[in-house]
This record gives structure tokens, sequence and C-alpha cells, in this order.
């Protein structure tokens, strides 16, 4: 061994100890007559002391160290006059009496220090160089014990941790794959899969009753948002279960995982319908950490000339708005940049009505034109506006209403702290509807996918209102993330094939789509259901990083490229021609 | 819960409680007015038992059960008239009262037992059935407590899990890279890893100081003999550590892992050193489990006319043998059959010598026309050979000697159970050659990867005899297996250069092929060395599978096929379109 302690662990116990450590030279001061050198690893930074007087030539060795030299350094642990409150060994130095230089470093391209000066380009080109900043460490392993923390878990409850195969068959079903040439089989390709979906159905198939798996998953999909082409799932499949079980189970593991880690007591987690969950906070992804809930006015307007909202009625669309609590003194720009944000066109509404309730007790509305005060004091009402209030109302089809409204209480609670950030929101959202319409060929098709059972209280709706048909089908949202989403699986081939016509699957297709799964079915194939957890936005919330590029070791930008390898390169004409393939010109 | 114990768990301590188990119907037989089901899950059989008498209906229900239906049934504990000892469940069985289809079976297309009817073709386009077969449930569920272990070992070591990217850089470098074409880059290709070295190193210029990853690599090679073109290795790496350290780790981890999944106490690993273990056992993965060394005769031979052995000795060959215990009544047939074995054409002996030590005291020899009795006997000596023994002596080059006494051991072994199959032989094999000679064009290649450290010690030889510098790399062999393989990596620059420049690798091909890495080591890259272990190896080995297939959930043909899934496959026009490539004509 080069060290006999690490940079993170002596203390006042030690002292007079002699100790060897090794690190990396974050920072080199020289202060009458001595020279102190913070020597940094994995495990934290101690203080180095080269005294001129005790040993110039050791001194002067020292004063030429430039950061990121590894060092080894021996010496006598002492305790500091000046004590670091801030460093787990602020109460102790070494007083250096030998030292190797083990590498030198280059000046590096930025600090490394949480608080850096360099871009995230240039940080993603040195990566080896960012993971040495503590917050970037501090993620990887906060990640590996959140790992660990799930197989503790799921271990103890008798899943079996499965490989499945990485080279799988491509089929045109979700997103794109990402495909592999073969080079035995020219003109074939493997894909990389999306995730073990069927494979795990399989091991149920199997009998291997309870999976799981930490399991990289690939999408070819165009980087929309905070994506990356590879990604991680905890990956779970349990059978004999009903949907309880599966909220037992993996609502425990969750509370585990915070538990462990965070040392945070979550409770229960609750359950709210997906219907439920779009109506009061406009998604299905909904962030309890505060309330503001969206009141629906259909039902409780007064009647009125204000066309907007009689068009709105008659359209079969919705009125529905939230308070705005303690914002009654927003001035005209705040208004219009309210405005301005629901106007965006992914969420598309042309405008908000807004009532202030002042302080001063008055009312005051874009409708006073339409409404008495009495009447706007029956609105106000309905979402227990106080003095001080602000009520935006919002008047278009359900869907725009709804995600507008959803999206600007976020905004709201952002703007005015109405978050506790110690705080977590982590809950199930269920009964989410077993087909979509395509809104503009007005198909059926699945929400989640083919093999989602449907709720076995809506079976008698199948035929005439498919969309009434509720699935078996959970998300867990995390502060308003969704970290999780499964279902309970069809294990019945009878119910298989009418969800099949439903979507208008010829036999021709399932059989070329699902073909190994349904005839794996036909072999005794047990109730079962499971999930997949999204291992790396888990990680981001639970490390308080920004996007799921904070959590991982290597990670590639929205283009998909890897910027300290250089990947993805031109490869060599030889290889092309192994694998039987050529570039389109 | 659809049930509230498993076919593992009843024993005489539930007798009398009312239970429902879930399961797989394995054997259905009718016996006096009685129906008796074997229930099957993947923790165990339970017996149910159907009474005639007692509900005729139920009972005809049961009849009707086929092989491999998926059934649920309730009912009373009751001890055993005829107990089963070789059942843990044996003592007991379940009086049906409730019994539910959860789902039926077509007949299965082989006995899902351990002696199977099924031929592995059939077994693995079925794996889904093939696993339900204990042997390979076991071994899976095995293979988990291994990854478990391993786990444990390393976390409780201050090892951090961190995942490394799939879709990587390709680089002309060791066997052939799967290619993975960017469709966002067109022309542009990631690679699978083939391992995650290089980022593995990169991880310890991060300062991650200890890392480790099970994770799936990737070799596009033609699948000679067990292999598998994905495959899973316990991936690891340390910083400030000499070789020593690496022993004392990781020989630590076989001994936990051992220890805790077959509760078998492993001694401290041995070390031999290449040199001998060629020398001894003609092999650098020699297995200790039995003895049976080769005895190197070219110092001690007297004095002969023997052709085959003078033209050995002029032209710097080798003449050794071993020492065949009690096989001196081996008949000429016997003895045509191991001349065969080394004639073989990846052995490539002429012939073989023997010298017969006879129960009667005599000594036969093939070699009597040169050699007097009193210097065969004298040669028997050397091999301290007893009456009934039979020496086996070979003459030609070295490699020729090594491989075919190598083997000849082995095979002997086999065929006369030396080897103690409750034994295990593990040791580390060291010093292994720095660089290697290619044969054909005396041009000097590295033996393991150009990163390896030579061994401070043979500095002094790299320019005049590179042969001779040692490595700091080293294997692990478990039973005659090499199941781990790693090194010391070189961190001082000027060492590195050196070796490129023995390895005739100009600048630019030093950039061109490890570019990022040699960039990254100019930043203060800490001494640093490890290894990475073949998982699925170590679980045949563990579980006592024949073929790594045995161990791995869904395995490809030596063809690369995966035959359940029936991949790889052609795909659609339009994707390929997406990607920018065509098939070659």
């Amino acid at each position: 061994m080069y060290r006999t302690h690490t940079c993170g662990e002596l203390t006042l116990a030690h002292v007079g100890q002699q100790v060897t450590l090794c690190g990396w030279v974050q920072r080199n001061r020289l202060l009458g007559g001595m020279t102190f050198i913070d020597l940094r690893d994995r495990y934290g930074i101690t203080q180095l002391v080269f005294d001129m007087e005790r040993n110039a030539t050791l001194c002067a060795e020292a004063n030429r160290l430039g950061r990121e030299y590894v060092i080894q350094a021996s010496g006598v642990v002492k305790e500091r006059i000046n004590k670091n409150p801030n460093l787990p060994t602020g109460d102790i130095e070494i007083f250096v009496d030998e030292l190797t230089i083990l590498n030198a470093s280059e000046v590096p391209p930025f600090l490394i220090e949480n608080e850096t000066d360099g871009n995230e380009e240039l940080r993603l080109r040195y990566r080896y160089l960012d993971i040495r900043r503590p917050k970037l460490r501090d993620a990887l392993i906060t990640r590996a014990k959140i790992c660990r923390a799930v197989r503790e878990y799921l271990d103890d409850k008798n899943f079996v941790e499965i490989e499945t195969p990485n080279l799988i068959k491509s089929t045109p079903e979700g997103a794109r794959d990402f495909l592999v040439p073969s080079r035995l089989v020219k003109g074939s390709f493997y894909a990389l899969p999306q995730s073990p979906q069927i494979l795990k159905q399989l091991l149920m198939v199997a009998g291997m009753d309870r999976y799981y798996q930490i399991v990289k998953c690939y999408r070819d999909e165009d980087f929309r948002g905070d994506r990356q082409p590879e990604f991680t799932q905890v990956d779970c499949e349990m059978s004999f279960v009903h949907q309880e079980d599966i909220f037992e189970t993996f609502g425990g593991l969750i509370r585990y995982v915070f538990k462990k880690v965070l040392q945070y007591e979550l409770p229960e987690l609750p359950k709210l319908k997906y219907d439920e969950a779009l109506r009061l906070y406009g998604t299905d992804k909904p962030d309890l950490r505060f309330d503001c809930r969206i009141v629906e006015l259909n039902e409780l307007l007064p009647a009125s000339d204000f066309a907007v909202f009689n068009n709105t009625l008659n359209s079969g669309g919705l009125i529905a708005g939230i308070n705005a609590t303690g914002c009654a003194s927003y001035s005209r720009k705040q208004l219009d940049e309210l405005t301005e944000f629901v106007k965006a066109p992914h969420r598309g509404l042309g405008g908000l009505i807004h009532i202030r309730f002042t302080e001063d007790g008055s009312v005051k509305s874009s409708i006073d034109k339409f409404f008495t005060e009495e009447q706007l004091r029956q609105i106000g009402a309905a979402f227990q506006a106080q003095k001080g209030d602000l009520l935006l109302i919002a008047a278009d089809k359900h869907t725009k209403v709804r995600k507008s409204l959803g999206d600007l209480r976020l905004e709201l609670a952002k703007r005015h702290g109405w978050m506790d950030e110690k705080k977590w929101s982590v809950l199930w959202v269920v009964d989410f509807p077993l087909f979509e319409q395509d809104e503009e060929t007005g198909q059926i098709t699945f929400a989640h996918h083919p093999f989602c059972s449907p709720h076995p209280d809506d079976l008698p709706y199948f035929d005439k209102e498919p969309l009434r048909v509720r699935a078996q089908t959970y998300d867990m949202v995390i502060n308003g993330n969704e970290i999780l989403s499964g279902s309970i699986r069809i294990h019945d081939p009878a119910i298989q094939e009418k969800v099949f016509q439903k979507l208008g699957l010829s036999k021709e297709e399932q059989e070329k789509k699902f073909g190994f799964l349904l005839n794996a079915f036909k072999y005794g194939a047990p109730p079962h259901g499971g999930c997949a957890f999204g291992l790396d936005r888990i990680v981001m919330l639970m490390t308080g990083g920004e996007t799921i590029r904070d959590v991982i070791a290597f990670p590639k930008t929205s283009g998909g490229r890897d910027l300290m390898m250089d990947a993805p390169t031109p490869v060599e004409k030889k290889q092309l021609d192994e694998l039987g393939i050529t570039l389109k010109q």
C-alpha cells in the first residue's frame, strides 16, 4: 500500500502517529516560512505542513508542487492551532518529513471545485477532471448507495437478479431501436433493448417468480429534454400478484431507499386516481409539495354575457382556475408574464382571466363588465380566496386548460417558494385508461403497452365504451417527476385476444410483433405484473442534480455525442466490409 | 396476494393450517380414489391431495389438469403417512378444498425435469420452459447469490459501483468491435465495449480510488469454444496499490464468495510463477487438484544412441515426461489412444515414449534398445516411479512437449478420477512476460495490453533483452480455468513512452488509438491497477455447469443466434434509410 490512511479519516485521535497519505494537490500556500498544502482524495482533504526551518529542501520542493500533482507524503499528525470546523479532518494537520511526487500534472483547463469556471462542454471533454469535483464525485457515490439499497431490499424479498441479453430482436414497436449489424448472419441485425419488458415477462412464464435487474436500456430518439440514448432502469417483475401487492412492495422499496440513503422517513405512499390528478393538478405527475388545486367552474358560474365562458361551455370545454395566494398585488407586467406563459405554443391558451382580492377588501377583475362584485365573491369562495389572493382562470378545451393551469401552479410555486425544499412528494398515480384515442385519426391505441391488463370491473365497457376501460397501470411520482411506470400484465389469452382485436392487430401482425411472447403464453403463464424505475432520474432528484448528466459518469450530449472519447466516429472500410454494409451516398 | 405460502416452505409446523398455494402441475397421479398432484414453483414442490369421497367434483377437476397447468389451490396442511425424505416439504401434504385454474398449458415440447428428453436446440428455442427445470433455475439463483456476495465484499471495502457507457468509441485494437450506426451523426458509429478497460483507468485518473462494475462486454469473434458474443465481467480497479494489495483484495474476494455461496473455506491463494507453471504443468492455467508434475530430463538423461533424444537435445528442444501412477498395466490399445491424443494437430507431437514399472518389479519400455534397465530405473527415480507406474515421455520443441504433457496429465486425471471433485484448486499465476514475440514475423508485441506496468526489477533488460522483462500482470486460475486477469497499469509517462517505442507505435498511432487516455494521464494519474473476473465462467464452475450457456438466462448459439427470439433478423428498409446505411449486394 502506498498509504496508511485516506485524506478523510484523521482526527485528534491520531495525533502523534506517523502516517502516509496519497492524493492530489488542491491548494498550495506559502505563509510565514511555512508551506501549507491541501491534499485531496475521494475521501476528503487533509492539510500538509512543511516547515522552512525544520527542512528547507523539503519545503522548497513542496513550493514547486502544482495544482493536481499526485503526491505521497509521510509525517506526524499534529493538532491544529487554527482548527477548521467545516472539514472532518479540520482538527489536525500533518508535519511532513517525506515527500514523493507520484505524478506531475499540467494546469487543468478549469477549476477543480464545486464552483468552477469551466462550461459544461469543456467539462464533458475533460470528464475525468470534472469527476474530481466533490459535487459530481459525491453524486456518483450516492448513486452507488442507492443501487445498493435497492438490491438489499429486493434481495431480502426473494427477488432474483437476472441478466437479460443486450443483443436482441428488433421489433417495430415503441421508440426507435439502435441496431447492431450481425457479421455472422450478413444482412441481419440485432437491436439493443428499449427495455427488457418481454424478457422479464418470459422469466415469469419460466417460473422465476420475482425478478429484478439494474439494466441499461437504449432508445434512438431525438433527444428532447433531459434524455440520454442509454439510460438505466431498475426493472422488476413478480408473479401471483395483484396491484395492491405491487404498491406494497415497491412503495416499500422507495421508502427503504429514502430511509437508507437520505435518512428520510417517507410516509405510506398515497394513491391518486389518474382522472383526479388531471382534474386537480392538470397533470398525471403532480407535485404535491404544495397544495394549490385547480377548481373547475363549469357548474358554479352564474349566467353572464361573457362570450368566452359561454362559448367554452357550449363547445364542451372547461372553465377552471387556481388561487395564486398572496399575489393580489401583482403588477400589470407580472400578469402579462403569466399570460405569455400560458400562451406558449405547447400550452396554447388564448389568455388568462384574473380576479384580485386586494388587501383593502375590494375585488377587481378583468371580467368586471360581466360579473357583479357579489358574483365575483361567490367565485372566490370556490377557491377559498382571502384578502390578498389572486385567481387565475382559463377557459378552453379540457386538455389545454388543465395543462396550462398545471404548469402555472408549478411556475407560481417556484417564483414564490411555495415548495418546502426539505419535503418530498411521493405518490402513486393509478387507474390510467387502457386505451387512448388518436386525436387525428380517431383510432384506438394502447395507452401504455398492449400487455397491460384491463381493470376487471371495467370489462363490461370493453366493446361499447373502450375509452372508459381502466388499465391496471400505475406510475410513481416524486416531486412531479414520473420515476416508475408499470402494470399488471394480461396472462389470459382470451383477454389478450380481445385487446389485440380492439387495437386492430391482425393475427399476422400479432405473430410478427409479439410471436415468441404469445407462444410462450400457451405453456402456463402465471398472473404477473411489475414496473421499471428510472434510476438516473431518481438519483438526480435525490442528489439535487439539475440534469441526469449530473449523475452519469460519462454522459452524452443532447446530440448523442461523447465529447471525451469523441464518439461516434467514422470507422474503417474493412470493418463495414466485414459487416456487409455500406454507407449511403 | 394469490397465495399464503410458497411450494417450498410448509413443514410439520404448519399442520392444521388453512393455506393457499400457486404453481405449476408437475405430476398428476390417480391412486385408489385419491388424486395426488405435485405442485411446483421456484421454491419447491408440495403434494396436493384430492379425495374422491370428500369432493368428487373437485377430484374430477383435478384429474383433468394437464402438466404445466397453472393453478391456485387452498386446503388444510396434513401430516403425510408416507413421508418423502428427499423433499423439504416431504412431511406434509395439502388436502385441497378449493381449486382455481389460473392458466392452461399445452403439452410442453420436452420434459420439465433435470433429466430431460429435449436436445439443446429445442430447449434454447423454448428457453422459458427450460428455465423451469430445477438445474437451470438453481444455476440462475446461484448466479444472483454470487453477484450479491461480490458486491457485499467490494462495497464493504469502499469500492464504488460505477456504470460506464455501452455506446463508446471504436478502436481498432484487440478483438473485433460490434458497431452501432449513429442516426444523428450519419456515417459514424458507436462501438459496444469489449471491456471498460480505458474507462475504468479514467475513473482512477478522476480520483474515484476504488471502482467496480458487474458489466456486459461484447466481442464480435468467431465463436471458438465456449464463448458468447455478450458476456459478463466483474470489472475492478484500485488506486495507490502494488501487486500485493491486489492479491490480498481479490484473493479475499474469491474466498468470501466461496464461503458465502458454497460454505467452502478456501485457503490463502498460493502464487505460481508463469515460468514455473509452464515448466511443471505445461500451461499457465494449471489444475492443481492433483499433483502429477512434468519432469524435465534434458540434464538427467544418460548418453545414448537414441536419435530422437539426441536430435532433440542438439536442436535445443525439451525431453520431459509425466508419471501416470498406477497405469503400468495399460494395454497396447490404451497406449495407442494416448499416442493419438498427443498427435492431435493442436498438440502436434510425433509420438510418446513409455516406461512401465510393472507390479512384478520388472521394467519394460519402448526404448529398451537404447537404455539399460539400470538407466531406466535411474530415469524412473526422477519421477519417484513405484511398482505399477507408467512413465510417458515426449521429446520435441518446448512448446509442443509442454502443451502435450499438460493436456495428457489432465486427460489421465479425468480417466482415473485423480481429481477430488470436492476440492478446489484456486491460485494466482504471476510474473507473466511483458512482451511476446510473434513466431512468424519475429516482431515484439504486448502479451496482455500496452498499459501493463513492467516489473521494476526488470527495467534494465528493457533494451537488450525485452522478452526477459516481466510484467506486473496476474491471472487467477480455478480448477484449470483462467477466471481473472489483470495488471498494475503504467502511470509514468516516461515508461509508457518506452513501451510504445518497443512496440513500434508512432506518435500518430498512439494518438489515434489511445489519445484520450494519454491526454488524461497528463493531469495527475495515480498509480493504479485492477482486474476483471469472467463471471459466467465462475458461475459455471461453482454450479457444476458444462458450458457458460448453462448459467446465462437467454444465451446465444455458437453461431451468435438467439433461437427463442429469432435474432438477429433482417430489418425494414426504413430503419436502414434512417441510419444512412445499405446492405452490400
